[in-house]
């Protein structure tokens, strides 16, 4: 239930300093420090931190003390950075957020360790937020998202050795593998907030739907996008000849003649095979395809913000705010 | 709170057949196939299955529907697997209870991502144990087991590339990486047959000590051990270079003149290596040492084993007859 309206809600930005503050009081210097420095490297590696502000944001609609979902937020990056751990072994990347990976620091089989005892301790983390708060839903309904990633995954890296994915398939890899995530984060909030089960239900779907519209968002810079602002390669998907919504509209609007050929220059390397799509994307619009997709899932975050019963006009901007914050990148 | 006696208690492999019923019942067909295939793989490896015969054993004490005590116990040994999936990446081992482990039969990415969902999923099962009793005690007191089996797998990662570790040391990793676990084992049957708390710790405490024990006798057999009964070679510990007990007492008995030589040799291969160690162990007493420093945790077994309030002489034989199938093995 909800106790009394926060009528004072905190700014994006203030959630971020608060999320920042609690993060650097937790610290890894534990023993093992051969299992715990990796953990503390990690998690020291500046992020944008979306998903402890979508659920501090939530539960700041609500509630003065933010300890609760503090705790909560962190437990769900601890979580999301465990993904990345390991996900950073299975790709072989070197590279993240500006820093070498755990993998590539201090190899992979203190990566394959480090990222267990991060989720251990994730899902700790957030039992005894549940524990504190005598409401267990909260980690009933984690359990689901958490297996979800893990399935996401999967289904990304089988998806790497086929030849073609149909985008209801792709879509909902993405779904699991990103967005569940968000959702998660958006439901914990408003379920610490005390917000009523259908309201809960509605902030989590308003997090999968941003965050599969961001996964979208995030495809079309890789080659639309501003490269000077970017700092990346145009066209990094396309060079290595990966699965993205980009392609998948590309075939869907190819006939049945063009498919094959373009299937065949996509999962092969050439020189000027950036000016190749360039040309390929323009003929069979996809900037725009993927940016109507994209818009329709922007909508329906739009729909869902004008939903909730228990919110009012102040909170639902404060939600178009984060969905600006998070979709109108250009880079 | 104790219920009600159960005056009619089980076989030790009655138990063990209401668990591998149990086991059966789990299907692990689900989707993505790449994801689980591998985990029903692991889990359909034969295994001694005393992690769940010791949890049934406590929870039939003084519990008729076993029920809980199954899943739990489900629960515990998908936990156990997963720590041996991921192990025996780390270790590169290639055969897992004379079968392909998953590392080598699905690859190291598969294996350490349906490790992931073994962890995530064994947590999720336990949490519905907790969830239908009232009791997140057991939840509670899980993580910290989980934790420190992470802590104890790093520890001996590290003792790897350390010439000499100390005893102390080295009892405190296998405490962590192979005790604890069955430590929990014994708690949380304990636990779920309403057993008052300071016998819930007593238990605990005779799981952790009967772990200690087994991993004592496990490297004694490994040198000790009649070979045409083991199936495998003499000194595989030796041959390796891998520390063992026998080494660490070995160390302590030797005299500061003579340890540089005998480490220098462990740390070596060298033809009639294992004629060499039979000649050390036996100037130096290893055969006996490491045996009396079984019999001590063995004896700490039988007085905890008396210790309990609540068990009547029936259950205290059961315990030893347990007690004797863990360390009995001459193999």
């Amino acid at each position: 239930m909800i106790d009394s309206e926060n009528t004072n809600i905190r700014s994006l930005q203030d959630l971020l300093s608060e999320y920042r503050k609690y993060a650097s009081g937790i610290s890894w210097t534990r023993d093992p420090g051969g299992l715990y420095i990796p953990v503390g490297y990690m998690m020291s590696l500046p992020g944008k931190a979306l998903r402890p502000i979508s659920l501090l944001m939530m539960a700041d609609f609500f509630q003065k003390d933010l300890g609760p979902a503090l705790k909560a937020s962190y437990a769900l990056e601890l979580f999301h950075n465990f993904t990345l751990v390991h996900d950073d072994i299975m790709d072989q990347s070197e590279i993240r957020r500006g820093q070498q990976t755990v993998y590539k620091k201090f190899g992979p089989n203190e990566a394959i360790l480090s990222g267990d005892v991060m989720m251990i301790d994730s899902l700790k983390m957030l039992h005894e937020v549940c524990r504190d708060s005598g409401d267990y839903g909260i980690m009933n309904a984690f359990y689901q998202t958490a297996i979800e990633v893990c399935e996401g995954q999967d289904e990304d890296m089988a998806f790497e050795g086929q030849l073609e994915v149909p985008m209801d398939k792709y879509l909902e890899m993405i779904r699991k593998k990103t967005s569940v995530l968000l959702g998660a984060c958006f439901f914990i909030g408003s379920r610490l907030a005390g917000m009523p089960h259908p309201d809960c239900e509605k902030a989590r779907e308003l997090g999968v739907t941003l965050g599969l519209a961001f996964q979208i968002h995030d495809d079309w810079l890789d080659f639309f996008g501003d490269s000077s602002l970017t700092g990346k390669v145009k066209g990094g998907d396309v060079l290595r000849c990966k699965k993205s919504v980009l392609i998948l509209k590309t075939l869907e609007a190819a006939t049945a003649e063009q498919r094959p050929e373009i299937l065949r220059d996509y999962n092969r390397t050439f020189p000027e095979k950036i000016e190749k799509f360039d040309s390929i994307f323009r003929e069979l619009d996809t900037r725009e395809s993927v940016h109507r997709l994209f818009m329709s899932y922007r909508n329906q975050c739009e729909a869902i913000i004008s939903s909730f019963n228990c919110l009012t006009k102040v909170h639902q901007s404060r939600l178009r705010e984060f969905m600006e914050m998070v979709l109108n990148r250009t880079y």
